[in-house]
């Protein structure tokens, strides 16, 4: 039974693009957060009211608007691929889907502007046909997600060996955004004021433009290489990844027996004991590659995208890496969750040894190498074959004990998928954009609590009841 | 007088483009040698018999074929913007000029194919143009230099902030090179065989193609920030090339008094106590780049090339740096020379400011920001006040001891101004390609006398006697 002050908001938004399909409301409601058996368990139940989708910037501001003026929480949608329960409506209330807003405004040398709502992909495509460029980095559900959603919710991805992480200056150029107020503001934020924003779940605004660096897009060749060992494989990657003149879009290493067990299309190419390297190299840098390859024994290449004998096509390197690996395996072996771990420069070959050789197999190495301040070194998305909460809790506290810093994603909370402590940029912000607290409730703890201690997991208050 | 050989191959290629004059002769048998007062004293009178400028592949066989029938030296030239003498036909002979060569071939998505005898300038304006596209990276010499010349000579500049150098893999793709043999033979060199001719100054073959990566063309910003201490600029400059999501071409570091007292249209925005640092910044990185150096309140903005109100444009940022600061330099103080130092990550700030410390003013710092194996570091030019060659090559010893590799352009050897020891690929090339030792002889030591113990300054006894 909807509220009367929610009723009143969908009442007053009626001659917008409702949806009114239970299901799809259902569909609407979630996101990938049952990649974590934690929050599998937690918000399982959660369901949006009502579901709008607004067609442009105006509307926005009307849904806004009305949802301020009857006090009812706002969560916004792009695609709903997140991992960590982002984009579900703790408290209820509407969601607001953008997907109607995928108009690309302006294509130059180096730069797009685009709404948020368009799929990765179509951006990247259009980015492309009009200009033989592509975006520097995205998220491996390139075919699924939003930019908006990536901007807001994600952290980088392919790309990120050369161009470092969206929070680098530089990797967004301009967000456009609007406020919950009573008469919503429309602000545009560069240069410092975009941390405001991004990466903030859209607790404290909602980005209805953003103008982005682009890349040069070519027809990146992919490739994987087997070893035997897999230190050597993951010297190959990182390597590989300081060689300055070989341009790469990826380089993910996956610890054995990942290859043989969830990659269906590549498991017949590789053994139990294969650890694999997974590439996207541009093609006028295969030259420089194979002469790189040449120079170690023992990496084996047994697929290359543009010259091969697979009777079936693997599909995109990138979809074998960033959390598609957890997904690959979650496919095979429902009991597996992941973590997020940090290896940094210069001592992450060594910090991952140390974890493979206290954990592996319970947990499983994938690193993705990556630019981090200048130096590559490793994101760790490591596969865990889930037992206990406790267990799970023990692996992450044993990780930081050890120097690998962990992003938790076994958590909804902005702080705890983070550095557990209050970014006073996106607090403040939100204090002024949303004063009633109304931008995706639930997932800012110094918000609602800003004296908690963070000794166990947050629970949201207003998080829906369980029926 | 000239040999009878010498005529008689003269002669043989009469129906070739031969240059007559002899001021033309004199200025094809020199290239810019005498920046350094050693290489003065000992090449000032080096000339060539005869200057011939082959139209196409055909014609460089030819010549070759005949000179080498007839035991005549060839020494190659781009357009003799070499520091070294590299260019300089220490045995009199031939000057081959391959100014005519200057097709270009094709233009791809991330590569070029061209002749060797195109100048830089030219090349990026055709890609541009047809592509949007650029060189990864180029010599200062950018408007006079030759793209043949810069691989056979150059080791990288102007761009190697982001793509290292000529000699990482991948920054040459494939290089189609001519012999002198009684039947010249045309190779085509990729991976590891590029090493047999780059960089080894037309002494083992002669590059008549070249295919080359290119990256995106942008309308770059220049831009001068100013310093009032050192270590800050050098800082500024280091940590800004370590932001991954900030597209640098060039960041150069120029102690004080340079800038005052080198660069004159930068002289009336700066005093003597200035350090500088210039840069060049994608456009769509200049929000970041503006970002980032409003974190630094040492820093202080004098000059962006899409807004300022000098009242004399300074021109285009790279030609103050590499090799053109020294030119600026001694074009003020003839007394002026230089030295190329590697300054390797991660000791690279504490090396310079050690040799600040022992040297300054007697040697200025001059750094470049490149990537090395991967990491930012500093390639030095260190500006010299030149007093003795004794003293010279003191300065050198010293900055070998503290840890400095040295890369001596005071000599006109390939060893003795690379890492002093013989380049086995590039020797062994050369007894294949040119058994007579007629191509551009002199340069290569281990050639001429195996067992050279490099205690001194090696002088190659055929050189030309002075009159
Ligand atoms: C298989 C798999 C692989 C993944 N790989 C990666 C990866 O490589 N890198 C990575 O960073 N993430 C990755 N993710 C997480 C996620 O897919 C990405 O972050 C994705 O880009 C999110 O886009 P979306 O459109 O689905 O956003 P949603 O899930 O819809 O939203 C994400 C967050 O952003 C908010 N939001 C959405 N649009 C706006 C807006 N316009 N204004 C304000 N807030 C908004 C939502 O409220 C939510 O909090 C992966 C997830 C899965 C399931
Ligand atoms: C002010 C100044 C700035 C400079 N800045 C840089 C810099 O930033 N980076 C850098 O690397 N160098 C620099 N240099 C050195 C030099 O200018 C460059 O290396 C330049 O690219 C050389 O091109 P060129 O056409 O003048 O070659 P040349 O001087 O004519 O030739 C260079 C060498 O290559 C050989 N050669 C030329 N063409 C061929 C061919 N087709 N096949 C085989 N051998 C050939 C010649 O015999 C010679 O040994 C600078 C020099 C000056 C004077």
């Amino acid at each position: 039974m909807m509220k009367d002050n929610v009723a009143a908001a969908k009442a007053a938004l009626a001659h917008l693009d409702i949806e009114e399909r239970e299901a799809a409301i259902k569909t609407a409601s979630r996101d990938f957060f049952w990649y974590s058996p934690v929050l599998k368990t937690r918000l399982d139940h959660v369901l949006a009211d009502f579901v709008v989708r607004p067609r442009n910037e105006a509307e926005v501001i009307e849904i806004l608007k009305v949802c301020y003026a009857h006090d009812v929480p706002v969560t916004t949608r792009g695609a709903g691929t997140g991992n960590y329960g982002q984009a579900m409506p703790l408290a209820g209330g509407c969601v607001m889907h953008l997907r109607h807003m995928d108009k690309v405004r302006e294509i130059a040398p180096g730069r797009v502007i685009c709404e948020p709502g368009i799929l990765l992909k179509d951006l990247d495509a259009q980015t492309k046909e009009a200009s033989g460029q592509e975006l520097r980095m995205f998220s491996s559900t390139w075919a699924t997600a939003t930019i908006g959603g990536f901007i807001a919710g994600g952290s980088g991805g392919v790309g990120s060996v050369h161009w470092g992480s969206l929070r680098d200056l530089g990797n967004i150029i301009r967000l456009r955004v609007v406020t919950m107020e009573e008469e919503p503001r429309v602000l545009e934020f560069r240069g410092e004021e975009l941390a405001r924003v991004s990466h903030a779940y859209g607790t404290n605004g909602i980005i209805t433009e953003l103008e982005l660096p682009l890349a040069p897009a070519y027809d990146w060749t992919g490739l994987f290489v087997a070893f035997d060992d897999f230190g050597d494989a993951m010297g190959f990657a990182d390597d590989l990844a300081n060689e300055d003149g070989i341009l790469l879009k990826i380089a993910s290493v996956y610890e054995a027996p990942t290859a043989h067990a969830y990659f269906q299309r590549v498991k017949p190419h590789v053994d139990e004991g294969t650890h694999l390297v997974g590439l996207m190299v541009a093609p006028q840098s295969m030259d420089g590659f194979l002469t790189f390859l040449g120079r170690r024994p023992k990496a084996k290449l047994i697929y290359r995208s543009d010259d091969n004998d697979w009777p079936r096509d693997p599909g995109p390197i990138f979809e074998y890496g960033w959390n598609h690996t957890t997904l690959r395996a979650l496919k095979v072996d429902p009991s597996i969750t992941y973590l997020q771990v940090r290896y940094a420069f210069p001592e992450h070959r060594e910090l991952v040894e140390k974890m493979r050789t206290e954990f592996s197999p319970e947990v499983l190495q994938h690193l993705e190498a990556i630019r981090m301040n200048g130096k590559i070194a490793f994101a760790g998305l490591s596969m865990v074959k889930f037992t206990t909460e406790e267990r799970l809790d023990e692996i992450i506290r044993l990780h930081e004990e050890a120097g690998a810093l962990i992003f938790n994603p076994h958590r909804y909370t902005l702080e705890e998928g983070g550095r557990q402590h209050t970014d006073d940029t996106q607090l403040s912000f939100k204090r002024e954009a949303d004063p009633k607290g109304l931008l995706n409730p639930g997932k800012m703890i110094s918000w609602d609590d800003p004296d908690w201690s963070y000794d166990r997991m947050y629970a949201y208050p207003h998080l829906q009841a369980a029926e």
